[in-house]
Order: C-alpha cells, then structure tokens, then sequence
C-alpha cells in the first residue's frame, strides 16, 4: 500500500459510490467523485463522500466505477483509455459478463480487476449512503487472468480499509458462486410465493413461520433482479437445471405413490430432504465461523412494548450470549414465541435463570 | 358443551397425545390414557395428562387419536366401533386418506372429525410434552360430509379449550392449503438446500441471510417428512407441477438471454419475481391479522450479552411495539445488524428515542 494517501476517483455517486466515498474519506484516501448527474456528485459531496472532480482533478491511482451494472462495463473501458496508469474496479453483482466486455473492447485487463461488495440497503442513491455501509459485510475481489498482483492488492486493501471481510476468485468461480447461494435461491423464494397468488384466504391463513422464511426475499425489487439474474443467465439456468432434475424426481415418485405403484419412491423423497440437511449444514454461522450446532430455547413473550427487551435483558443479566432468534407470533393470541439460539453449554445457565425470572420457557 | 366434564380418551401418548392430555386435564376435562408402550402412557401420566386406562375406565365421549400417521387411521376405525357412541378426532396433518380408509373400512362417518393441530417441536415423545403446545396455533377442524354437527362441536371446543386458533374446512381444502403453504415450501427449501452439497467452500463463505431463511426448515426430519409428503401425494404434486411450469419458463427465458434471441426473456423473469412479491404479500401478518406494512429501521448491535436487550429495551421504553425482527450476523465482525419492523407511524419516535441513546441507526 502507497504510504502518501491514496487518490480514488468514485465514479457514479449512487448508493454504493457515496458510501464508499465517505468510507475512503473517513480512512484518509483522497476521493474525488463524478456522476452523470451533477446533484447527485454534489450530494454525495455533501455527506463526505469526497470532493467533486474537475479537469484540474488529480490524476487517480484507482478508479471505481459504481455505475449501474448495464452501463458497467462501459465506464470500466472509458476508465483504462482515460487513466493509462490507473488501477480500474467495479462493484457489479456478477462478474463474467464485465470483463468478457472489457476483453471485447481492448481494454488493458492488466489493470482491471472486478469487486463484489456484498453489500447494499433497500433504499437507492446517495440519499441512502452510510459510511458504514461496507462493515462486516463480505467483498469479492474477482481478479482477471492477466490483472498486475499490485492491482489486485490494491482492490484488496480499499476492500479492506472500509471493514469488508475479503476473499479472491475468478470471475467464473464467483458467478457460480453467487448462483447457488444468492439468485437461485432468490427464484425459488419467488416461484413458491408466486404459487400463493391464487390460494383461498382460509389456506393462506394456516402459513407459518417456515413459510415466512422461505419466501421473506420474494419481496424482492423485480427490476433490480431482472438485471442481475439476466447478467448471470448461464450460471443461473445451470443451477436452475440441476434443480430442476431434483424437481422432476420428486414429482416423480409422488407420481408413482398416488398410481400404487410406490416402488422405491419413499426413497426418493427421503434422500430429497436429507440431500437438504447436508447442504444446509455448510451454510457458516455467523462471523464466517464454521457452523456451530446452537441449542433453541423457546419462550413465550407477551406482545407488548419491552417485553421482547425484557427477556433479552434477562439473558444478558445471566451471561448468556444470543447467537440467534427467531420470532413466532401467535394465532389470534396476545403473545408471540421467541426462539432464542444459544451455544449448547449455556442452556442449563440460561433455563435456570429464565425460570427464576418468571419466564414462560419451553426448553 | 356439556355442563359436566367432558370425558376425553387420548389414544398414542406421544408429543401430542401426552401434551394434550396435560392441555385438557388442567381445564377440567377427564382424560384417560393408553399407548402400545406402557412406559410411555405411565410416564404421559406422570407427567399430568391423565389417568391411564384400565377396563374399568369410563366410557369415552370424545376419543383422540394420536397415533403414528401411518397408523392413525386403522386406531379410528377401531376406536368407532370400541365405542359406538364416543365422538372420534385424529391429530395426522394430512387429512384425505385417513377419512377415506375410514369410509373404505365402513367406520362410522357421521362420529369421526378429523384434526390438525400446527403444532410440534423439534423434540418428540412424552418426555418432550408441553400443557402449552397448542396456544396460540393454528388448529384445522376437518369434518367429513356426514360428520354431526355435534360431533364437530364437541372437538371444536376441545381446540379451543387449549388455546389454539381453530378454523373449519374440508379434508381436501385442508390437503391442499398445506400442500401450497408448507409441504411444497418444505420441498422448496430441501431441493434448493441440496444443491449446495457439492459447493466448493469459499462459494458456501458468500451465503448470506437470504439463503440462511430460505434454507432454515431444509434441516428438518427426513423420516417425518417422508410420511407427510407421501400421505399428501397427489395435493403435492400438483403444486409442484404448476411450480414446475413457471420454473420451465424461466430456464427458457434465462437460456434465450443466453443464446443472444432474448426478445421476452427479460418480461418473464420480471414477471415471476413480480408474482413473488404478489404471494408474498397475501401471507398473514402476526395475530391472523391482515398483513400490515411495517417500516425497517436497522440497528448495529455489539455481539455481547445483553446488548440487543438493551436495544429493546430502549425501544419499550420509548413505547415502540416491535413487529418482527431479524438478526444478521457481520463477517468477521464483533457486530450484528438488527432488522427491527415497527408500525409505519413509529418510526420517528423510534429514531430519536434511539439517537439519545446513542444506537447507530441505518434508517
């Protein structure tokens, strides 16, 4: 890393570009920004983000291009013509299609290197920017095969000064990645909520909380995930393919049951849910950590202002860390089930102190 | 309902049959107990869900059934004809069948009421028995076409007399509402879960709180599962056949991007996600109310116990009622990011109350 600040330009002042903006400024890197809108450039400069570039600009080491992901690869190409010794990033969700553009185009891949931060709120533009935006948030840098090493190091250490957890890997490798573990499951979320559009009132009324969890993210922008899953087709129709297989055995053997002839289907729709606890398994725990088998407690919590505060209080007041939780509200009830995950060795600690405070617990 | 207590036979001292036992012995009922393991129906016993059954025991009015799914429907048919004036219940989640080969067996109809109490736990047996399992669930009464209005009554009150939420309709409404609502999300959340098996780690590394609650039930019981997805064959299947029509679609439309000739491709994938947003929002707020837009107010929160107590505290305090909540956990980060739904109309009050107390907000 330069040891005299490092000069940045932000390109595209959206929520993405402020925040980082303000992220790099607040660490001491010298950002000038730039924006097709003029406002949007001076917004951003109004909330820290840096100062707003003119032709007397410094030259930057590194450009970011945060423009949106149609118009990326673009911007990435004018960047490299325009600073001829300038390191060029990006910050769109899929990588392949960028730099297969800028191949296209001749742009100097020796000093493009892709990044994915992991990041983003549910509102847009620099209205929305946090400096904080980046922390503890995952960031991909996604070199090209022929990116400088002291390019990608200095993707890497912007990623890492504004409190991003870094990891490499290629483009193809990250596209794949984010497939299975984001847009796939974005599509599933969406098809089985989609089901629920035409279900009598009486039947939707009996979801739960399983289902509340399978389809939270169909509430999902449809057109922002029409230009991510469009971006990332063939990783996604590959995956979705592959899931489609499963799919079609399930039905299969349901088939199968329902005509009397069930041979060999129970084995089937067993081995479908067990393939599902062994994938689910690798998900890490939180902090990137390897999964930790958390022990549930489940105790009922009246529905009133504090009481849910009340409860944690009490956990706390006892030692007892919460990895996770997990709300169920009543049917009809004036209180709602919360269930709290803690590390197996505290579960005596925490029933004992639960029940000495006049909580209502299921173990 | 009958002025005297009503007599209840608890057939299967299982989880549900002993933690109902408990449930109706505290409100008055009488309930006797039997179960193919003695130990299991003295330690239903013990536990204070009746008396075990002896020959001497009185004659039922209302048997439940709580037997083994795969079993249930042969113990109704026998308790019928045991005890020729008793109203007859069942607890299997899937409906259809068990009143079928009740009426292939020539039991008597106008005496059975089939149940399903959406209650259950991640622990089974008595020893898992809970006097409150059933508060605040969803309980489906299941009458047959000829099922007395008394009869339905009868297991009517019973539901209600624990707690639960009830609500009537037919075997195959009922098959179908948790087909859509819970099997196929089940299958959903197994299928999607299994593709990561074969994941290599650093794409696992990625996983981010979407694919944590799309994924949550893909750990559930497989055996369990099996019986359920089998006993509802054909409610099953057909939903997933429409799901497959709509997943057919978009593998087309994501192969037409590919192949460059994507004219329409980009409408249906906004469409499906559009649908998504659609069901999504028809799923029930808390309370069995109508689903009310809650505003989001994110939180950081220090990962150390007591903290996010404080956090809620803070907020009862400001007379802030909190709707739902949802934890994240930074990577790498001695932090969590706490999604916090209140009422729309809260939202200010909450954002100062906080500011004094010194939250960092991302409104």
């Amino acid at each position: 890393m330069a040891t005299h600040p490092v000069t940045v330009r932000v390109v595209g002042t959206g929520l993405i570009g402020a925040s980082l903006g303000i992220a790099l400024s607040r660490k001491g890197f010298n950002v000038t920004l730039s924006d097709p809108s003029p406002t949007a450039a001076r917004l951003a400069r109004d909330l820290g983000a840096g100062e707003v570039a003119d032709e007397a600009a410094e030259v930057p080491e590194l450009v970011v291009v945060a423009a949106p992901p149609d118009v990326a690869a673009q911007v990435v190409v004018e960047s490299l013509s325009r600073w001829p010794d300038a390191v060029v990033t990006d910050v769109a969700s899929v990588k392949g299609a960028i730099a297969d553009a800028v191949a296209s185009a001749g742009g100097d891949l020796a000093r493009y290197v892709g990044s994915h931060p992991m990041a983003g709120r549910e509102r847009s533009g620099a209205g929305a920017a946090r400096g904080d935006l980046f922390e503890g948030r995952a960031w991909v840098v996604v070199p090209t095969a022929v990116s400088r090493p002291e390019a990608v190091e200095l993707v890497r250490q912007v990623a890492i000064a504004v409190g991003s957890a870094v990891s490499v890997m290629g483009a193809r490798e990250h596209d794949a990645a984010v497939a299975v573990v984001s847009h796939v499951p974005q599509l599933a979320a969406s098809l089985v909520a989609g089901r629920l559009r035409d279900v009598p009132d009486p039947a939707v009324a009996l979801a739960g909380q399983g289902l509340r969890d399978v389809t939270r993210i169909a509430a999902s922008d449809p057109h922002l995930w029409t230009q991510i899953l469009a971006a990332n087709a063939t990783a996604v129709r590959e995956v979705l393919t592959e899931l489609r297989t499963d799919l079609d055995e399930v039905i299969e053997a349901l088939n199968a049951l329902e005509t009397g002839d069930g041979r060999g289907a129970l084995e089937v729709v067993n081995r479908t849910v067990g393939n599902g606890n062994a994938g689910q398994s690798r998900i890490p725990g939180k902090h990137g950590a390897a999964r930790t088998a958390y022990a549930t407690v489940v105790v009922m919590v009246p529905d009133t202002p504090g009481a849910l505060g009340n409860l944690l209080t009490d956990m706390g007041d006892a030692g007892v860390n919460l990895e996770d939780l997990h709300l169920e509200h009543g049917l009809g009830q004036p209180f709602g089930l919360a269930e709290v995950s803690v590390v197996p060795g505290s579960v005596e600690r925490l029933l004992q102190a639960l029940d000495e405070r006049g909580w209502r617990v299921h173990d």
